[in-house]
């Protein structure tokens, strides 16, 4: 940062490098000859791990190098050319990716979101106006369902909520595509859902690694040996090939290897979001600030007076989220797998904020 | 490698880990937090240290994931929509990136390639009869020159035969792009050409990490600070902005930290290059084996009589490159940083092969 | 129509051929031999009749052949490859187009809808908070507004909310666009919208020629002499440029010849306007129907009891546009220079519906 | 033309309006209202021609406005988005449509032209090569082969010719796609190849209007009914839609109407290549040109020696094609419907040449 916070960075769960673990890994293995585009023994291995723990034997997992490229890559490959993306209005496709899944040729049509998710009642209600439409060839087919877990909000879908998106999905015969880009902090806070849940009701999903302990990096997966013909072809097309893929497989190899019963990238979820209750519980209960929205993961959002706003920058970096009102912005506050548990105490020194 | 060589593996130069001087200042700077995107002060270093290394202190500088997606995202911001790109047949973009430089909506033109080099001449020919033509205007107007420097047979371009390439695109307004993927090699083994001399004649080149000691990533570089406007939104479109652009970032800056009157970039490129002429003096001189392509960098090119591909085959990792006729295969055999003395040296145990 | 309806054909402006005066020119000037995509004598005309019945002695001009052709190449055409286009949620481009936009790399950025318009206020409020935005470069870039004149729902924007429009435009260095796929009518229904004034507010519009009077074509215009270069690679490119330009640049000579202090053009636009008129009479007071909206165009939209549907269809084609409530059905009818006097008449004899 | 030419005008065979037979249909049904997008009477009734004509009742048949619109979204259409086309490196899709295929992201693949032919061994050789290649999935999978019928050059496949590229097409699983922009003069020079035998070797195929008696438009003919889905909502995104595709569908039942055993099609053809071989006569056996290709059909190339090159210019239009050598051009003369027997035997004044 051009700037050393005081007491924690809290601007994002991309700021920093990889876990000890991962990195320990890259450097076992760094100097293994093995083949390149994938095709090699630690991306196999990781591949296999991943099918375990997402019980999906039939999985086809691929290793892409970012999200945004992750998301147009794989919603290009998985529509039709006429097809488009159904998604929630703040949905990262529809917002924050420069326009990455138009370019590949593919409308986002945005439906309202409620606190960041994608309501089944909306989607079946779109859809139905959609076929009843006596000029809906005129319209771009809706191909796919984006969600993502946890939202750009923090916020998650209960088991519930993703059945019945998986039901309308069916009805309709469309693809739900998951973008988990920070999945590990999802999966830590949620009550229902797991690993084998997404593979069962998603289409396609990605499970982070840039955001969840990695260097770079998410993994593809095609829970039910659906993925399209020629990936490897199509994947190159849209750039999106890495020669040394190996360098993600490694990475994800350490995020999935067992250990004790668990997985190092449960651990990473569950640590960030233990840290993420301990800040909410120091904003709202100590400091009086009211959420923005009611996050249960990693993504914390309150609402902090302007006055503060100074203030809580010279001892905390964070990102401004939005305005609420004259006197009022909403912030995010991050914390990752990096963020530790001396920074987070370290903020119980910030002064009680007056209740505003 | 599914398969373990006795003696050496020369498929690739991208089938290892990243350089230990690389993979350690990964490890020293991973503790970091800073900005992402490529905001951050360890690209922002890496940025100063290639604008010194090319005498080019107006330079804009850009950290990419790979070299396909390098190529395809900066020809595409670099072009105007209706403009294509004129190259060798031989071109990496023509032949080996799955069109994806097509897949943005631009024509490759190939023109005959010299044992794999594009000729000044061919180049003014073709376009003064492209400008001659009275229904130019319904043909793919050109905009920019792609060249590799090396080539994709391990040649080089001299000084000269560059600055008449750059000649030719002057005087027609055209852009000299040059894929530097095996940069480091290129340099070590050429008489004449410094990356100054590329910032000077290049309007965008990149200077290639994956090959050349790097886990992964590309430099692009705009010698004189000519890159399009909005270039971060232009290169989040196509998916190529990495969140932690910082770990390119960092591995630039420890392949061009000067060390006593060097680089690691340089110093790469000249024990690859070394290792090949060793290797060269071995299949040439001893075996008796013919070059397909006389290379003087880092990828060998040999004429291999078919019953000696299966013995070769128990010792060496190569490629097959091209049948040169019914019992004769081209093959290439490449060196890197990552290759040793002692692999090359035990290639001396080979039996001398009957010259065919 | 598959169905020959008692009394008249109400489902569109461009169910028939072409008006006979258009015609009349093809005829005429079928034996003539010219040069070919767009450069002869009689598109030159054209764009010289167009030129001064717009006050814009500097307009471009092209010949396109259909209404989402033109929206597609010319938006593209215009837009830098990182920009998207804000339109009304209702606009043609974001709701009809097949995303035909999208096909180009571009978001369409859907804003609320007021009658079918797009609101200066809005507008200026979207583009606030997107420059403020901290995160705007990883969002699509504003680059052009598109309104449609008259709009989808037949309603026109005053020349007072297109000079707000064109205001925030300037304001923030967009590109206005109008399409007047149906500009006749909206020209002869407005009070105050001429096509001098667009020429003067917008960057770029497009004057209808399909649903206007000719068998296919719109002429775009660039009332400033403000097109891209090589307009004519890049039309091709999209595939939008007719061998047989000459053939939509002959039929807009013939909308464009002044007659009498008039045009063919502003002709069929009153002579379709007014038959509308006659038809809201009919449907409102005569029939107690109720708008659906208040359209002054020759588009109109009536609230109709579904269980009317039938027994208006034994006598009268039109198009279904949606549900309004269980019981009832707003339905479109349209007039064009086709619909004869006679037809709207012969609705008279419709029986009185109760007032539901 | 700007010039008027004193005999005749052979610079395109887009130079006029239409065949008065066809112009007189398009009166003929001027005011009668159909359905739009191609759903009308005409249209339904042009296909059953068509049909009939290729002796193919499965047949899908689209009309579309122009030829490169037709080629780059058929093509589009029907490859997977990775796959690529192949051709002749003269064909009209990799020289003459400014890259409209590229624009929708596929690579043309350019083999060598003989006489403007694409060979089959050729195509073998590559085909064979290709799939040999153990990089082939990092090279663009072909898709398709695209011909022209006549060529660019005027020059015609023989059915054997046909037959074995499509043999090597099923072979290799590739689409044969044939652009028949030209096709009424083509069949009427072939000595065996027919609509029939078009519509059983080829997959795809267009027949051209514009070029054939038509204002503007061509027909699509899927023969084996073996069409992509969804091909109104493809077509649309494409922006080749036409709102009024009556006006084609009219044009081509004109076109296609048996009128005593025979078509206004294939009289179009005969008569335009008749004046082609009077012409042929003319420039050869009287002023004894010599021909820069051999060619059958409405296109014919002469070798015109440079000096009695403006001494032609002051009595025929026609079009330089290339230079041969410092004193002698290759030069297109284009005979079409619409030329007459009293053009051609004018010509007859000019005064013999010197063979050169």
């Amino acid at each position: 940062m051009s700037k050393n916070y005081a007491l924690c960075h809290l601007e994002s769960d991309y700021n920093n490098g990889a876990h000890e673990v991962v990195l320990r890994r890259l450097i076992e293995t760094n100097d293994e000859r093995t083949k390149s585009y994938g095709d090699d023994c630690f991306s196999e291995h990781a591949r296999q791990l991943i099918r375990e723990a997402c019980a999906a034997p039939e999985a086809q997992i691929w290793f892409l190098a970012g999200g945004t490229q992750t998301n147009a890559t794989i919603i290009d490959c998985a529509l039709q050319p006429y097809e488009g993306v159904l998604c929630a209005e703040t949905a990262h496709i529809n917002v924050h990716e420069a326009g990455a899944v138009e370019f590949t040729g593919h409308k986002v049509i945005a439906l309202p979101a409620h606190e960041g998710k994608l309501v089944a009642g909306d989607l079946q209600a779109w859809l139905a106006a959609y076929f009843a439409d006596e000029t809906a060839e005129h319209m771009v087919r809706p191909g796919m369902v984006y969600i993502t877990f946890p939202t750009e909000l923090g916020t998650l879908y209960t088991a519930d909520e993703l059945r019945s998106l998986h039901e309308v999905c069916c009805e309709y015969n469309l693809l739900l595509y998951v973008d988990g880009a920070r999945l590990a902090y999802g999966l830590a806070a949620s009550k229902d859902v797991t690993l084998p849940l997404l593979a069962e009701l998603a289409d396609i999903f990605y499970i982070g690694g840039t955001k969840c302990g990695a260097l770079c990096g998410e993994a593809v997966v095609f829970p039910h040996g659906n993925a399209p013909s020629h990936m490897l072809s199509r994947i190159k097309r849209h750039g999106s090939l890495l020669a040394k893929s190996r360098v993600v497989g490694v990475q994800f190899e350490a995020l999935f290897q067992p250990v004790g019963g668990t997985s190092l990238y449960a651990t990473i979820g569950q640590h960030a979001v233990s840290l993420a209750m301990q800040l909410r519980h120091l904003f709202v209960d100590q400091l009086g600030y009211k959420p923005f929205i009611d996050s249960p993961t990693n993504q914390q959002f309150y609402i902090i007076p302007n006055r503060d706003l100074d203030s809580l920058r010279n001892h905390i970096g964070f990102e401004v989220w939005c305005p609420v009102d004259d006197a009022h912005t909403a912030c995010r506050f991050v914390t990752s797998w990096a963020t530790t548990k001396q920074e987070i105490s370290a903020l119980e020194i910030l002064e009680q904020a007056p209740v505003s």
